[in-house]
Order: structure tokens, then sequence, then C-alpha cells
């Protein structure tokens, strides 16, 4: 039988999925951790071998406390279709009026405005940009990726590199970003970002609230320079109700909502992981603790 | 030089697109005609071989006019992206509390709902259909059809015939009604269909308010059996100030503007016909009189 040792506010939850696939669920000792990232180092790690985040973002990793031997493995593939659906429901529901529409209770024939030839810009083109991609392209949306390296992609329309962030975002209509939240990409979307945008174009937000400027989206959203911005992820979090970003009609702030772990997706994950651990194959998701991702 | 007659609201924007693209706009005598239906029967049809409509209904046509020998083509394929972009905003607008979100002024970290793995039925599986089937395949919908002919579509998971249309509706999510107006289908979507569906399903109708039993869907929309209801198309049309659905906080109405004939994407399917009525080819599009699509 499988010892794992787990730490996560739904450590209920995910004991009880484990035992049901065969696992034993212990408290020290185990070659293997299933661990919220900020819970991970309440943990006994001294023989661990290999951890599971339950969430996509590892920063909250306390990696001085994770062996080097260690591997630590992220969530590809589990969040992208969730986030897509976050990403278009803003898209939509801004060019389609779907709040006003809601509210109106009189025939109203202003057509709506649509996305498809629109352009969308993917910053930090992994899995969950890949997934947010492959929607845009079934609404007729041409997608441009920016990421670490510049290799083709067959869900982009177009690929960029992180040095060539200033063509990857020149008139573009909507721009998500997806970044982790690491040394190089904290405060990369600031001011001289965004006035490259399309005027009027969107933005939202679904990676990390560090690797935005705060003021500088609030300050495009004021003057018009972005139409909307739809906030998932703040700096800080949460967002204090003195915060200037609530009185901005055009920024739109989502609690940090856009995908949840939901324990049977990530013990799915973990499950098959797992398989490949017994039989000695590469682990799917591993993060590179340097790049931290 | 080819000579076309038009009869539309927008004629002027017909009449500088078909100039652009080298034909001759004439006020009689044409073998060819671009019209809104409605207007169809506003011209000289004595010579004419093939009407083209500039709307992807043809049920406002006065086939009476229209002599037997003359060939009148609608428009597939034109209109079923800005459905899908129609279609999915409302849906992914209820699962993701759009309006909240946007009125919402404060952290709120409720998580939204999921459209994956949810079932989504397309009642008249056309080609605006099929469109909305795509979408929905790129969210990880479940997407069942319901045509005429039961033939297997790709696009589609199941495809029931209208004879099936209590095994089509049972258990499904969300039903999007994409009917024709015809004798057939009149009334065909009624408290009957709706009961069928699972308990706080979201109904959409995009095609004809005549399909609709409107009464039935209030109903169904009061008592919780529709979860949503979004009317792009109503009976009637506009639908007077006093009429019972505006009171009902759950039953939408778009003033008939999912989808709107852009003059230039009209233009581009009527050449590409042109061409191929030119060199003698079938024409794509074209319309069953005795089926009145």
């Amino acid at each position: 039988m499988t010892s794992v040792s787990v730490a996560s506010r739904r450590g209920d939850e995910y004991t009880r999925l484990l035992v049901r696939f065969g696992c034993e669920v212990v408290e020290s000792g185990a070659e293997i951790v299933l661990a919220d990232p900020h819970l991970v180092s309440s943990l006994d790690l001294s023989g661990v071998r290999w951890i599971q985040s339950t969430w996509a973002g590892v920063d909250a990793i306390d990696w001085s406390q994770v062996p080097e031997s260690a591997t630590v493995t992220g969530l590809p593939g589990v969040f992208g279709q969730q986030m897509a659906e976050f990403v278009f429901a803003y898209l939509l529901g801004r060019s389609q009026r779907v709040p006003e529409r809601f509210a109106a209770k009189s025939w109203d024939e202003t057509l709506p405005g649509l996305i498809a030839g629109s352009s969308l810009g993917v910053l930090g083109a992994g899995s969950i940009g890949t997934a947010i991609a492959r929607v845009g392209r079934a609404f007729g949306v041409t997608v441009v990726g920016c990421r670490r390296s510049a290799a083709a992609d067959q869900m982009f329309d177009r690929m960029h590199s992180i040095d060539e962030i200033g063509s990857f975002a020149k008139g573009l209509d909507h721009l998500v970003a997806v970044l982790p939240a690491t040394d190089e990409t904290r405060g990369l979307v600031d001011r001289r970002l965004f006035e490259i945008l399309n005027r009027g174009a969107s933005f939202v937000n679904v990676g990390r609230g560090s690797t935005v400027v705060m003021s500088d989206v609030i300050d495009a959203a004021r003057s018009g320079q972005l139409g909307l911005a739809v906030l998932d992820v703040t700096d800080p979090e949460p967002l204090p109700p003195d915060h200037p970003a609530w009185s901005v009609p055009n920024v739109v702030v989502t609690g940090h909502t856009a995908a949840h772990s939901r324990p049977e997706d990530i013990v799915g994950f973990f499950v098959e992981n797992l398989a490949r651990f017994a039989s000695g194959e590469p682990l799917v998701g591993v993060v590179d603790r340097t790049k931290g991702y």
C-alpha cells in the first residue's frame, strides 16, 4: 500500500479520495506528499521523494524546506478548461453587453459586438494558455502567444519570446495574462504594455497579482485605454475594501475564483502520476525550482 | 457585366458593395435579385432566375409572388459564428455570474459553475446549430442534436430525428432552439419539452419566436424549471411593453440581435454563389420552398 502525507485546507476530502484509490494516509515519514503549496513546509519532509501540489501556482512553497532531491509537480492540464470558461465569459459578456441585457426590461435592438476576427494575446502560453487559445480559435479569434521560448505551437497563430513582448502586445484587442509569480514576471504588465494595445482593449489577469502593476491597470481603465480590466488575482489579496480599484466601473475583481482545485480533479491527476512514480517513469508537471513553475 | 436588382433596408450599402464587385444594379428585369425577404415581392420578378436572401430566415418571403422556376438561396455558414458568440455569452454569463460580478464591488470568493461536462441540446441542427456545437465541444460540453433527419454528424455526440424530440431533450442542462418558422415547428417548444429538461436548465431561442409557446416559457422560468430563458426572438416581435415576460427576472429578451446581416458578409457569400451561377454549378444554400428553409 502506498503511503502519502497530506496537508491541505481540504485535507479530509483528499484523505477520503486517496483511501478510495488504495493509498494509506500517514502523518509523517512518507516518500510522497500531496499538499497545498503554503502548507508543504508544515510536513515532515525528511524522507520525501515527490511532492504533488494541489494548486496550479507553486509560488507559496517554502523551497528552503524542500530537499534538493525531491521532485515537485504542479497540475498542467487541470485548470485550463476552467480558465477558458472564465476568460470567455468576460470577453463575450462585454461584447454582448450581458450585464446590460440582464437588467434591460424593454425591447432593445442594439447590435452586439463580435470577437470573431479580433486578436487575443496570451501572455504566459503554457498549458492553461493553450487551453484558452484552443477556445479562442473555435470562436474565430486570432490568438498570439508569448512565453520564455518562442517555439511555434499549433494552437497559436503566432508565438513570441518574452524578449519580444512589445511586438507581441502591439495592436491586440484582448490581453490575457496567465503568468506565474517569479522574480522575472514581477510587474511585467505595466502602463507601457497597456499603451501599445488597441485603444479600448480588454485585459484579463488569471495568473498572479504580482505580475501586474495595479496602479497602472487602474489608470489605463480610467483613461479608457483599457475598455475593461478583469482581475481575478490582485496585489495584495484579498484587495482591501478601500483600494481604488473598487471605484473604477470598468475594473471587475473576481476574488481569485477563475479556477479552483476540485479534489476529484487533483486526485485524478495525482493517481496517474502515482502510476508513473511506481513504475519509475518521468512524472508529468515537474516544477523547475530555478524557474519557479 | 452582371445585372442585379436590390431591395433592402440597407440598399445603398449593398449597391455600393455590388458595384465594387463589378455588378450593375438595375431597377427591373434582372435575372438575379438580392433582397431582404419581406421586400422580395416589391421587385419585378418576371424574369428572375435566382433570388439571394440577405437574411438567414426566409419565412417573410411572399412565395406566391416567386416564380416556381426561380431558385432562392439563404445564407448557410454566415450566421453560425455570431450565434455561437451569443449563445455562449449567456451560458457562461450565467455560470460565471457575470452580471453580479460586474456589479460587485467587494472581494467575493464564490466559486463559479462550469459548463464543461454539462449537456447542450441543439434543436434544429443545421449550419447555425453545427457552429454552436463546434464551440460547445471546445468547452468540453456534450452536444446533442435534433433535426429532421437523424444522420450522424461529427460535431454532435448524438443526433436525434424530430420524432425523437423527447429522448433528445430528456435530462439536458441547456437547450438552444435554432428552428426555422414553418407550419411544423409552430409551438414545438412547449411545457412538455421544458418539463423533461434537467431542473434549472437554461433555454436559449435564437431561431424564430413562433416555434416557442411564450406562456410556457414564462411559466417554466417562474417555477424554476428553467433557471434562465434567453429569448432573442419572440412572438410577437417586438414584444409589447405590457407583455408578462418583462416581469420575470430570469427571462432575458434581446431584441432579435443575436445575428445580424452585415452587408460585407452577405455580399461575400453572394459573390461566391454568383461565380457558381455564371458557370452553371449548383448554388450553395438553396431553399426548399416546400419546407420553408
